[in-house]
């Protein structure tokens, strides 16, 4: 059998997503085989576009822990039935006996199939996932490496964000943009910004809650009526109850077809900017919130490391055509694997019974599975005042 | 004479601020005299609206130097000729002899009106500037405290998007809409994000070079041929060869008076879509810019500490009708003051000389002014995870 090592990284980027791969070499370097990287996901393996990691240093590899942004490159490409072949050979060119896909569902539906395809022409592989996504939308785990630090930032900017908001001694209203187009995990993690001090955000609209405008205008007067400040975070998916986007309707409204508005948050401002106060601004979080590693969780930072080392002893052992998950345990995290059939193509959504009774906030059930994902701040290497990163594309 | 401090924050928050108060505090409880803080800026003042910090506890005041935004509050009252008298009633209340306003050169104008009033009245009041500005844009000192810490943060964001901007194998335009409407400052600190590993920004555009349309479209077309990732970053304040803001006329292209485009980024994005490439994407950093002490500068911190100690000493030592000024030394900065009347109402933009030929970029020189301003992590206090912060409204 091959006994040489591929991994290869997928989807959008996250903050911890180098982690796993630094976790991936680390455990690989013990194995004795050659360890590789395709750049860019499975298009850089059908372009040959591989570069060894063999015998990359420890102090680079350190900052590979730390760096955000996929730093072999990444890829949304759904590979199709007759570039098997062509990926095999790559394989088979490089001695790949393990392959290790950094990813979401998307990515785990592409390795699945890929195994699959290697066991029908007999070509002996290991595949294993490696969970990532920002929006922790990945069923059969506790939870997503990379949603732990996005949560951080999320939580973290928006009691930023509402003391700034807060200085005048006049009435504003805010608006954050938040990530997530099904799952509301992310735009939930704005709740853990309060404490004693920063009591927003006051409302919290999630993707799970079909969107009315009459019902939010109604809550923001009733909240603008009760305090001057009103602070409000929104998930980028808000649907109507017809499953459509709440703010494709205003976009329509554009009779310029390239000037198109922002996404949610502005087309909450203009709601609100219409209806209620003049005085409103969104904001929205960008890709900020997903390559951060300045304000990354150190949780979130070692169980990304640890699904990429577990990875490989789970493939060194035998398994294949699994994800490895993560369970909570009393004191932490460890890992467990999943087959791909159960995670492939779908989605985990925010838990109904963790929103609020008024579906404009989570629960203290919610903030409790929340807090333990962003402890800590990882250890972000600085030089010269800011921080240093390392890619290989 | 009256023996106690006042001081009130103004204009817009900046991630340092606060550390000027907990200078004052510190310095001032040497006095012997009490110590009292107006909520909201002036505006406090003529509602008395003010609370005593004398007795401020040491782990709170730690806190308070920690945390951003303006924790007793703003304004942009500008002070009539009448509201004059009733200031001095409030000082007379609480026995203030000596007055610290923290602001930008508007407040500057007021605390030197104010004072002159006071003096002609017989009010013996010592009035000291503390010089604040996330812009940079106070004449006279070496920098403003608050600048360090925003340009931190663009640096350090600018570099994460960067990476992140980068990870697929396909071509994309990213603009980045940064603060600063006269001055280009904060905007220039976008150039600090490159090193060996990131070479982004590749366009810099800021307010001191009169904007044009198609000289930005041929910089664009020409960086895009040559590599496939186009970075830029881009002041908001971009005004055209006839002084108006460049994006303005977009804006009055919009038939819905109520559906307004964001601003100078999203004016780019839409020129470069209709034009160049339809990948194309604009972040505007917004808010987060100003309030972000999670990444503060550890020497902005510092000075800003220093600005408020030593203005104490400076108004206990007699002076009067002067901002405390920074001057940079061999081996750090250390303090001096400036009159009133050389700061009050006076922007300074970017050197004319640190913008390189071609107007698209920073010297190395602009680079070596930034440089030490950025240095070190400002120790934020966290608590289960997140910072902890305090206000005083």
């Amino acid at each position: 059998m091959h006994k040489n090592v591929l991994f290869a990284q997928s989807g959008g980027p996250t903050a911890v997503i180098n982690a796993s791969c630094y976790g991936i070499i680390k455990q690989a370097k013990k194995s004795g085989g050659r360890i590789f990287a395709a750049r860019y996901g499975v298009e850089g393996i059908l372009k040959d576009n591989i570069i060894e990691m063999t015998d990359i240093d420890d102090a680079t590899l350190e900052i590979l822990r730390y760096s955000p942004s996929s730093a072999f490159g990444s890829c949304r490409h759904k590979l199709k039935e007759e570039e098997f072949e062509s990926v095999l050979k790559i394989f088979d060119k490089y001695g790949i006996g393990y392959f290790f896909y950094i990813g979401g569902n998307d990515s785990m539906t592409t390795a699945d199939r890929l195994s699959k395809y290697a066991l029908k022409v007999g070509y002996d592989i290991k595949a294993i996932g490696i969970p990532k996504t920002i929006d922790n939308d990945l069923p059969c785990t506790d939870f997503c490496p990379g949603y732990g630090s996005a949560a951080k930032y999320v939580a973290t900017s928006v009691k930023e964000m509402a003391l700034d908001s807060d200085v005048y001694d006049k009435g504003i209203i805010t608006i954050v943009e938040i990530m997530g187009r099904d799952s509301g995990f992310l735009t939930a993690a704005s709740a853990l910004a309060k404490d004693e001090v920063v009591d927003s955000p006051h409302l919290i609209y999630l993707p799970e809650v079909p969107f009315d405008e009459n019902e939010f205008l109604k809550d923001v007067e009733r909240a603008y009526s009760k305090k001057k400040k009103v602070f409000i975070t929104a998930s980028e998916g808000l649907k109507n109850k017809d499953g459509e986007y709440a703010y494709l309707r205003e976009r329509s409204a554009d009779a310029f077809s390239n000037l198109q508005m922002g996404g949610v948050g502005k087309y909450l401002e203009n709601l609100v900017k219409t209806n209620i106060e003049k005085r409103v601004k969104s904001v929205e979080l960008s890709i900020l919130q997903r390559c951060a590693a300045h304000i990354a969780s150190a949780q979130d930072n070692d169980v990304a490391v640890m699904v990429g080392t577990d990875g490989v002893k789970y493939a060194m052992e035998g398994l294949t055509d699994v994800m490895v998950s993560i369970v909570r345990t009393e004191n932490g995290f460890k890992t467990s694997t999943v087959p791909f059939s159960e995670v492939a193509g779908k989605i985990k959504v925010f838990p109904k019974e963790w929103i609020d009774n008024e579906n404009r906030g989570v629960t203290r059930e919610a903030i409790d599975y929340m807090l333990p994902l962003v402890q800590g701040e990882a250890k972000v290497p600085y030089e010269k005042g800011l921080p240093r990163y390392v890619r290989f594309i």
